[in-house]
């Protein structure tokens, strides 16, 4: 309802001579002008100087020959009926968004208006049509503008005829709002129990990993032997730890860190160990999940379900109109909808249940850390401890290749060193005939073949 | 203080044979392990797997030679001293990171102690390097840890040392603070003074321009003419409107906005309100103050100061150290600070009071708008309104440039018309001429030039 008119009286505002383009503004109530700037102006007194007969030309609403930027094939059409001249009145930017979102859908206001009516029982209006069709729905004070032109409807270019036929829906954007919740909830509610899932099953995977509890206590005896003092004599340790054993660096073997050190003795004693990732499957998944996406995902599922179970109760109580499915489909989806956020609200607060359990098994403290901290802390020791491994590994590969080479030089030395002697042994038998040959006695030379 | 430990024996944990880097963990207190895994694991029956003599070897604290990644001159010049060892217990990312500051800054450990307890009176501590320096005070672990090398400090590595010897400063961090307060201190004050002025100028502007004023009188006026019924007869209108005057579109000139009218009737009839920038020349820089950043530096400002006096007071009630120029200095700062705050408070308070004025004046709810929000609508209005008046400009050129041309055509087509008919003329004489010298009479034929 307008509010009251109060103390100004109608202002003496000329008529134009045709119906105009609107201005766009919003109204200070006259009940707040008091003590502004407002009270002291008189706009009256300027209409003479304002060339009025320019602003009927240049605004005026009817579009020249049917044709402008916002036109649409419909107001071709009406050019050929004898130039029937096009009225405009709504918003420029806002005419032409929603014609264009009109062309896209494809459909006439009497197929948009039936398909709202029955909770688009033919399934003609896609989600994301239905979310742009939310921006297009009439202010009151559209509403009111395009009922002055009630009369010459037939004139009205596409968005405004548009806008106009659709406020004659009850409750449309309403209506809308409830067509959405239903299309989206189980889009969402698929998006929540994925999500709902991993933390629960990650909980507890880390509850129960017997090979977690054994990795955690190999590394309280490393950090009780190399703390000392103060520092030392811990029976527990907070498991971000976990993340740091690589920042103590050897200053013997470069590269080699705390965690390789580990990595080494689980591959040579505590072989069982390193099958750890085996029992923490869904933690890398349970580390994406952020606990205040999901409340609020939860939540606008909740206030959705409320204001659908609103607008049925103020449907039921008007008098029925035709073709009007709203209230049966209405009921039927709610009926489900609450038992499945029912189910869903169950899951939700046992996941949370087991989680601060898993979070206080460790010592740690609910109130401080998320699921993706906490489940995080988990995915990135695995990833560094595997990649730790590969280090290990490709370390050894070199120490083997190393020691292949060092051998291979060995023995192509030796090998050297024996056709070398071959070699001179055979020189010398030779050089031993050659002097017989040419009569040297050979007494002394000590053939090499004689030994 | 250290917290008692309270139920936990001391482990029965081997001696390593020398002393050994650490492992940054954080310890979990004891009293808080019931009901964790931690009291189920026995870390102690460990040790004989774990290949103890191997950690000894690569994490000893003393460095190879002296020579690591993270040595520094200091370590190397300990190097040709005997070949002492050098000590690193302190985590080594931490000392990385510690070693690579002090060589930027370039000053002994005792010369920055010096500077640390004379607040600097030499000036040898850039801002951005007490910043630096906040980050690596010594955490209780770290000064108990080194404490327990205090016989050995000569082998210390460079950043031990270094933390080593602020340890003994009493209230090292807090005197840091405050010397980054006093440093900061006019700096920060010089970033929200200006503000401060361009908030409380540009809501006298828009408070007192009388064109401002009469733009308002006549956009109402002719939103007025434009709007009927429910939306029309209005006697005021929120300024957002301003920038909606572009929205309307001509229907009959094409690119033509209810602004571009605006700016035409003003270049006719109002020429003066043109000049309506030079009236609100401070509105663009106070769209761009953010009052919650302001509140935000404020506050630190005041915190800060209040840092500083318990700190003083703390001092006071010390026996005096030798060079430790806290007191006097902080005093003295502390009194100019406090004088200026006080001031700067005045303005603050000044300005929020002129603001909220202002945006009453117009009929807008101060609880409900920004300064950036409330100045940004004057300062896109006046952007758009130079561009409209220079599209007008454009227009009235190209229009200009038409008649030109459509002038210069006239006068083409004249000239051309001209010179055909005397073109004739010469050709029709000459043929006469030609005649007659064929001795054809030339009575009929009428000679052009006897005209």
């Amino acid at each position: 309802p307008e509010p009251l008119r109060m103390e100004m009286p109608k202002k003496n505002v000329p008529q134009p001579a045709n119906p105009l383009k609107s201005f766009n503004w919003s109204k200070l109530p006259d009940a707040k002008l008091n003590g502004t700037i407002w009270s002291e102006l008189d706009d009256t007194k300027l209409y003479n100087a304002m060339e009025l007969d320019n602003i009927d030309k240049l605004f005026c609403a009817y579009q020249k020959n049917g044709v402008t930027n916002e036109g649409s094939i419909e107001d071709l059409r009406q050019l050929g009926k004898g130039k029937t001249k096009v009225l405009s009145v709504i918003d420029g930017r806002r005419a032409q968004n929603c014609t264009i979102l009109l062309s896209k859908l494809k459909m006439s206001d009497e197929d948009i208006t039936k398909s709202i009516l029955s909770m688009d029982s033919k399934e003609q209006l896609p989600i994301d049509m239905v979310e742009q069709l939310l921006k297009f729905t009439p202010s009151p004070e559209e509403r009111a503008l395009l009922e002055e032109h009630g009369d010459e409807i037939d004139s009205l270019a596409r968005a405004d005829r548009f806008l106009y036929e659709i406020s004659k829906v009850p409750h449309y954007e309403q209506r809308l709002r409830s067509l959405h919740y239903k299309k989206r909830f189980t889009i969402t509610v698929n998006e929540i129990l994925p999500r709902i899932a991993s933390v629960m099953e990650a909980s507890r995977e880390v509850s129960r990993s017997r090979r977690l509890r054994r990795l955690l206590e190999i590394v309280l005896a490393l950090g009780n032997y190399m703390n000392r003092g103060a520092r030392g004599n811990a029976s527990g340790f907070k498991l971000a730890s976990l993340n740091r054993l690589a920042d103590t660096k050897s200053s013997a073997s470069k590269g080699t860190t705390l965690l390789h050190y580990l990595v080494l003795i689980l591959e040579k004693k505590f072989k069982d160990i390193l099958r750890m990732d085996e029992d923490l499957s869904h933690v890398r998944d349970a580390a994406k999940v952020s606990l205040a996406e999901l409340n609020k995902d939860m939540g606008q599922l909740r206030a959705g379900l409320k204001d659908v179970t609103k607008e049925i109760e103020f449907h039921r109580k008007q008098n029925p109109v035709a073709n009007d499915k709203f209230v049966p489909v209405m009921r039927e989806f709610q009926a489900t909808a609450t038992c499945r956020l029912a189910e869903i609200e169950d899951q939700y607060q046992d996941m949370k249940t087991r989680f601060e359990r898993a979070v206080r098994l460790f010592g740690e403290d609910p109130n401080a850390v998320q699921p993706d901290e906490f489940f995080g802390i988990f995915d990135t020791f695995l990833m560094t401890f595997t990649e730790a491994r590969q280090d290990n590994e490709n370390m050894r590969k070199r120490q083997e290749e190393e020691e292949k080479r060092a051998k291979q030089e060995e023995a192509l030395k030796k090998l050297t060193l024996e056709r070398k002697h071959s070699r001179e042994g055979i020189l010398s038998s030779i050089s031993k005939s050659l002097s017989l040959k040419n009569g040297e006695t050979t007494g002394d030379a000590k053939g090499e073949f004689d030994d």
